[in-house]
């Protein structure tokens, strides 16, 4: 079995979590790595893992330099959520001839929001012969990829819904923060205000990426403000206790519309008084298909693997700017 | 929109029912049909499908003609379930450049059962610039490609673990027929010996296939004979009213080994007793993936929307023999 060789780009919590994953794989050889904050260029990137092995891995800050040194065919860019700050990045990657499978969350499904710049993105790759991908467990996923691969045995689908719960408290500190636990009412509308608290990064995409799989037009898409979660008892998070009236997570929605009517439903609850995760997409049609994940899916491990396993799909594809609905599934790799 | 133009080639039950959910669609033109059936050729396709309105399709017994005659991209493939018997079938419409989309069950997964022929008919797809797949609601799709689907968000997989739960009194009378419904068990037990009951096709074929998707080596892959489910009760079916101690239906199973521990589990389960159906796939692997459609997914309706809705995939993929899980995932069609 040849190993494909990648490069990781973006050295911060989840690139360190893609390294991890990927060194116990047979199926990838790591060569390289790359970010910009000072912390951590010049340091080897094993420093950075829990095993804090050294593996000879030094982060670089130079992607020209790195791509003439170092053969490689995919680049593992976890970086930021919007297109137009990785825009750059991704460019200097596919220029250099690498296949690029990126977290980016407006990546996942560019063409809506970003018409010129995905055509642009595109023309590039092909142009470059690699392939550029944005995907993650959602978007990515569980809210486009999966409810589009559930369409299959439809032979008419009216709406979709998709629906993640899950318990906020059993998940990392920074995301328990960001889901404004502990705070007020108050303070949190004001975060929301502020754009400090955005609520579920995506769900716009996911929605374009469904309405495009089935062949809809959309009159209307709209991604509604995060709602706070309100303690009701005393509840425990790594935070501290939630006292009652004080938040303890939250709810994103977004919803589509065509011809009037409601077609595409999303919702990501993520608060600590959650007692039982799970995904479900619900396709009314024919027929219908009621789909459940019980327990949900982890958020982190899901976006290390779906990337991960995204990588030899990417790099098989034919050349351009790749959708997870348009590229075969990503499948568990060895 | 640009239609596909389909040629429907067998006008059996499932060349009706694809012909009929065809013409509800806009993405496809039905442009020719094809039977061997001395009823059935030199007549109207409209007669014999519910609506008997004609079509202006005459079934014809002469691919050859057809194909010169008519311009299409795509034939929907119903005949039997055998490779080697659909063989010259599939490679003289390969030979007119044609797509074919086949529910020959052992095409799903040929490669390990066939290699020679797979090879064959692959490199002659490659060479007339066609596409063949084999695809259906099962296998093609519920315990296959679906499973491997949900490995996408797992760092690792151990076992898989699939059960089609289903009522057989809901289905067509012929199945019914087909799973022992109203024998005694020792008829049912001749009827399994002279391979007149065969339980479900196709089972090992998804077991191939799951295990190519993961990069599995299996040292054993074993299909059990269908086992009967007997009546503990008076059960009602469309055949009569199934007496106790007789048979209501069966359980098909299958299994494979890898390293000599249980990695793959199918299970189909068809009988009049069941009262909640399902389709479930479990995963046991980092992380669990437990999922399951509540209601299960209708056979017939299945396998026609899945084999229909593969058509564009079909006709867009590179050629040659291609199985499920590495065409991109196939969705509902307008």
């Amino acid at each position: 079995m040849k190993k494909i060789k990648v490069i990781v780009y973006g050295c911060g919590v989840m690139g360190r979590k893609m390294t991890e994953a990927l060194l116990e794989k047979k199926s990838f050889e790591l060569v390289g790595a790359l970010d910009i904050n000072p912390q951590l260029v010049g340091k080897d990137l094993g420093e950075f893992l829990a095993s804090k092995k050294k593996l000879g891995i030094i982060i670089g800050n130079d992607p020209k330099a790195l791509f003439s040194r170092v053969k490689a065919q995919a680049v593992i860019h976890t970086t930021t959520s919007g297109l137009k700050s990785v825009y750059p990045q991704i460019s200097q990657c596919l220029k250099a001839g690498l296949n690029v499978i990126s977290t980016c969350e407006e990546l996942s499904y560019p063409w809506k929001r970003y018409p010129k710049l995905s055509r642009d993105l595109d023309q590039l790759a092909q142009k470059c012969g690699a392939t550029v991908v944005g995907t993650g467990i959602n978007p990515g996923y569980l809210m486009d990829t999966l409810p589009l691969v559930l369409t299959a045995p439809c032979l008419k689908v009216d709406t979709v819904k998709v629906t993640r719960m899950m318990n906020s408290a059993r998940r990392r500190i920074p995301f328990q923060a960001k889901v404004g636990t502990g705070l007020t009412a108050k303070e949190f509308r004001k975060k929301i205000d502020d754009k400090i608290i955005t609520g579920h990064v995506g769900l716009l995409e996911s929605i374009n990426m469904i309405a495009a799989g089935l062949g809809w037009t959309l009159n209307e898409a709209v991604e509604i403000p995060p709602k706070p979660v309100i303690a009701k008892k005393p509840v425990k998070t790594a935070l501290g206790v939630v006292t009652p009236g004080k938040v303890i997570g939250l709810v994103s929605r977004a919803y589509a519309k065509k011809n009037g009517k409601k077609v595409i439903t999303l919702e990501f609850c993520a608060n600590a008084g959650v007692r039982k995760e799970y995904d479900e997409i619900i396709i009314e049609g024919h027929p219908r298909i009621h789909e459940k994940i019980r327990g949900g899916v982890h958020g982190d491990v899901g976006t290390v693997a779906v990337t991960l396993n995204t990588i030899p799909r990417a790099v098989e594809a034919p050349a351009g700017l790749k959708v997870m609905k348009d590229l075969p599934p990503a499948i568990a790799t060895p």
